[in-house]
């Protein structure tokens, strides 16, 4: 059993051209003897926002805090604390911090990325 | 893409003997179309437990609100906001609230238990 607060893990700035003030946290993962998914936290600044793309796994997230918008093919859906989102495979997703403080959530993957 | 927030979805009741006071909600599931995995939380009152037991499958945890106690086959490790817990395979485990408000957390399991 592991048992860890999240902010005690490190948190890396996903440094790519197509996102923007964005940190993660790999909490549980592999190397924890995770067998099947992995759980990371994101961390998007005022302003900021995640890629927008697709890919063949999915996403299951929970938004800690903050307030912004899940941004699909078309739509666009305000999300706050409590929201759950699920982003099935290939489907184009992209989060975007709409409000003055940090937009947190939680991000679960399947290790078949 | 399915956006949702947690309370929106009923809570069941937990009806075992083993266990005292727990309400679950199925937040993403296979009959969202989750391929992987299914995220559910979980909400225990004040003096209630999950079953102390193992089962073949992981959990990934991370907790929302109170606190509480995280049993393991021998240790206790007190639990509150944020912080998180790897279950793994075959691993004995128990949630107990041993505060005055309810302890909730984020529990997701893979498709195949």
């Amino acid at each position: 059993m592991k048992v860890t607060h999240y902010t005690d893990i490190p948190a890396e700035d996903v440094d790519r051209e197509d996102a923007q003030g964005v940190r993660m946290r790999w909490v549980i993962s592999d190397k924890d003897g995770a067998p099947t998914f992995a759980m990371r936290i994101f961390e998007v600044q005022p302003g900021g926002y995640t890629p927008l793309h697709a890919h063949p796994w999915e996403h299951e997230v929970f938004v800690l805090g903050g307030c912004g918008l899940v941004v699909d093919e078309g739509d666009e859906t305000p999300v706050s604390a409590g929201d759950t989102v699920f982003v099935a495979p290939n489907e184009k997703h992209q989060f975007r911090n709409t409000g003055d403080e940090p937009l947190e959530f939680i991000c679960l993957i399947p290790h078949t990325t």
